[in-house]
């Protein structure tokens, strides 16, 4: 038995929780910590045993084979250290920290260590994305020639979560940022961004954004475009489209169910699946499946610290382009 | 230059007069017929020189090469054999005559006469019907096993069209019967159909039905069935999928235009071509390029006067079906 | 806690068992009753302490609130009468028995018990045809006109499971028979059905088809038609459409991912889900929660055991049709 | 009747005189002319009197209403200062001309002649144009946000059209700017293009390129992308999103026809219409009869010289902004 245990009992540990009870026979979540309340009765209800809030303590109770943190992003930092004190293989979720120095210094560490750590980048694991980078990679497109994602939340988060979230950039589109490095086999090399408040003012006021379009160069010369709104009145926008030379691959929106309705006022269907739960159910439990398959078999994780690095980067450079409205080199960040 | 004339000059008749004037360069509308008046000064508006209200004025007025059929239908009788007797092609509009027996002896005289007759099935025609057929003969999917038709009508024809048309079998689902011997190329054996009034109550005075829903028995063994309706409320509805040992194949309405529009409410395309004179447009031209390049090379008809026969028969039985509730033989009509 | 007995462990024994370990906390699989060999292993691995070959012994160790009825179609009259003399609540796959007379006269036993009742028409609770149903009875399409349920399998099943199946129409078209009664909500008093062998020559020697076209008619009027074939090379195929006197609705297949390729050939999706296995996962385990429901609530059952009569009479009804090739009454069976 | 002359009878002056010829019965088509050769042989043949090889000779030989310019573009300023001296009214074909300088002045004299000048982007009167327009002019998605525009032509023009086209964007992406103004319904400001060759490399020599993602900044702050290549190997496409503050709307490809073929290997649908001259067919013909209209009813043109010089400035800034890789303000063109 692979003895797990997660800190951070929110929206996105509590999916991992619950994936890892259910699933995965060969795993015991031995212990979690949180902040403490619900979420720990929640974990007390489902069975887990051991309930800490202080993550140190955690640590020091019976051996784990490895920690999954989903933590407040301003405590990644503290949590990372103290596990690979350890030398324990971490699942991390993303962004690593907000700061592009800290990141830097942990990744070092990470790599000193030479502990597993898979970044929290469940996207890629979804089953159109993997479908996509069998097209591409499988050259089925021919040699990729330009990308374009369109990623729209179906509403803006609370205030209150965009203050220390870091940003449109560095909560949402931080994953489109990845996709587009996972898809394009390539390093980002410079960022052209625009950005603004379309919706809600009092994102303004917070210094952040809630629209954004934003262009990608990567060194090996292939065109990028990542939409993002946190504005979509029509449901969660999921989107992408490569472009080939020998033709074009990406995928729809998935519905809510498959019917349509025809009458004299045309023909209907319905809307995408609600948000990022319902959309990438599979792709949460397919990201543990690989990082426990990654466990048993010693093997590389497929979205490293590394990965965490550079979409930060990316991020930042977009927010630096819209402040400067110019094209900014990923060098002026990293 | 070929030398036509046309008889009948209601819808149908000017659809056939403007694509011969428009897209045929070869061709003479040397003169019309017609019942008269606004018909007749369309004609001329378009440059026709000889009007007629009298048929066989017409055929006596200068040497024509073939015929174009467009009249009531109780009029057919009597404008193909006065054509029979010269001895002219003939295109002539479903259906032939409403009564079996009518249509058996004219068919007998044409093929006696050996005079080349294209029955005005255009849908044979369609671009999609035509893709599918060569589906079908190729064997891409296979061997044909069942054939659905889906035909609705947005609306019903004037009451006092029903009268005089034969009904919902020989007005409009003779379209289906026939498309259903094309692409199944085989004869229809037996009949089971089901109808009823489901909208107009006075259509069902007049002795008609405005829904069917009917299953055809082909000597081959292909399950056909086709629905028909003239209550669509969403559009003309015009599709079609045939089945095989290896795939299915078939068409989706052809939309007004092709945008959509996304928002709270769901995902919205528009409604499909408003009606036949829309949706088969190239298929009325397609069936007069058939028709002048029979003229011109001589070839045989692909739709012939014996087609025309098997689906009034078919509507027949139909019919007969209905009122008794039960499989009718094909033998039992013809 | 409810406590639960499930007898027969096949492939749908085991989909109720997974489900209710997974997803139902006030749930207690107290006890499994199997042939025997592999299945009772799998029960003993996911948990379940007791394990019986012998369905009887089974329902007198310790006291269930409620059985599920997955054994072979042959055993379910046995199984279903012992589990009356207890008067425990029954969940049964379909269908009840092959014979008519079995059937009757347990559907009238279980209705003097007064006994909960529900039979396993799981596709009943499949979201699209949840969707499909409310848009029929809020009269969203207006009065339901026409249906047409297309049902096809990616192949034929196993010779030997043929043989004691019943055949196509009884363990595989009595779910399209279930769903056209439940769509239409009426009964069918006519049956008009072809059927053949198109694919394994085999099928032909056991008496069964591989291949129907099924016309129903019903009290309320409304005109039924039902594809079915074992031989769909391009997966399942389980499509509907119902056209009302506002409008239609219907849904597609559900394809594997929402990827496309455009390339020089065209543009391509994936094929439909796999089979009902993928296909109505979710349907499996919604009738569980339904059924569950209804022992906590005491209320009626969705789906009794005259909805297993009355699809059993409608298949007995298509037979008999396709041996006479003509209408048959339902009186005729039932 | 209004008297039209016509000069250049290449493919889009071919395009305008067999519309004026088939769909205009107020117009005559009096004199054309063209560099010579098949083109005034093809004019004659259609029944066109007057063929010149001088325009100036064409001009003073009879009175005109008006002229369609499709000559060459390094023609259009001589062609479009010889009609202005007879104050006629203008059609002309983009782009008035490659250089801004030339444009500019042009632009001035057609103000200050206030002759009625139609620039030849026809693409505004798609239908499927013409409904996002009213879709966004009626707020029906609120107030517009983004704009993603994707235009591949099928392959790259002959080598010899490019030495004098001005390259992809003057040639091929003006259209899509003209677009992105038609709809964002403000000025650009702002743009951001990168731009290289993935195809044939004898592109690269003629300093032009075929792969194109350009960023275009508004003065109203709607972000607009736009993806250009010369290389789509899946046919011809164009396709177009709008997104807004209420929902989204946009248009998918018209395939070759509406037919489909599922198999074992997923479900299949046509390619795109092939080019644009079938794609867009319709929108040639509605430009010309706003055109005809704009002449019978003295109103203004929809789309104007100063249409003309926006777009090309557009272009020349993405030229400059690929060169030195920044963003580029249109006042440094302009």
């Amino acid at each position: 038995m692979i003895k797990l245990g997660i800190v951070g009992l929110g929206r996105i540990g509590k999916i991992h929780l619950s994936n890892l009870l259910n699933f995965f026979p060969q795993v015991t979540v031995q212990s979690v910590c949180s902040g403490g309340g619900d979420s720990l009765s929640y974990a007390k209800e489902l069975g887990v045993s051991n309930l800490f809030t202080d993550y140190k303590a955690m640590l020091s109770h019976g051996k784990l084979d490895a920690v999954i943190i989903a933590s407040p992003t301003s405590l990644h930092k503290e949590h990372i250290l103290s596990t690979l004190e350890l030398g324990l293989p971490i699942f991390c979720e993303k962004p690593i920290d907000l700061e592009i120095e800290t990141v830097r210094k942990l990744v070092k560490k990470i790599e000193e260590k030479n502990v597993p750590f898979t970044m929290g980048f469940n996207r890629r694991f979804d089953p159109n994305n993997q479908k996509i980078k069998r097209y591409i990679t499988d050259h089925i497109i021919g040699n990729i020639q330009t990308l374009h994602i369109t990623s729209r939340d179906p509403g803006a988060p609370p205030l209150d979560y965009i203050k220390t979230s870091g940003g449109l950039f560095l909560d949402m589109a931080i994953h489109d940022f990845d996709l587009a490095r996972f898809f394009v086999q390539s390093e980002v090399t410079h960022v052209f961004s625009q950005g603004t408040v379309f919706g809600n003012a009092k994102i303004q006021e917070l210094n952040d954004i809630d629209t954004a379009t934003t262009l990608l160069q990567f060194e090996n010369g292939c065109f990028t475009t990542i939409e993002n709104s946190r504005n979509s009145t029509y449901g969660y926008d999921q989107r992408l489209e490569a472009f080939g030379s020998s033709g074009r691959c990406g995928y729809d929106n998935i519905r809510e169910d498959s019917t349509y309705l025809a009458n004299s006022e045309g023909y209907h269907q319905e809307k995408p699946l609600h948000f990022f739960i319902e959309r990438y159910q599979s792709s949460y439990l397919n990201i543990m499946k690989a990082f426990i398959k990654l466990l048993e078999t010693g093997k590389q994780s497929m979205v490293n610290s590394n990965d965490g690095l550079q979409s930060l980067a990316i991020g930042l450079a977009a927010m630096k382009s819209i402040k400067e409205n110019r094209l900014v080199a990923l060098t002026e960040i990293l």
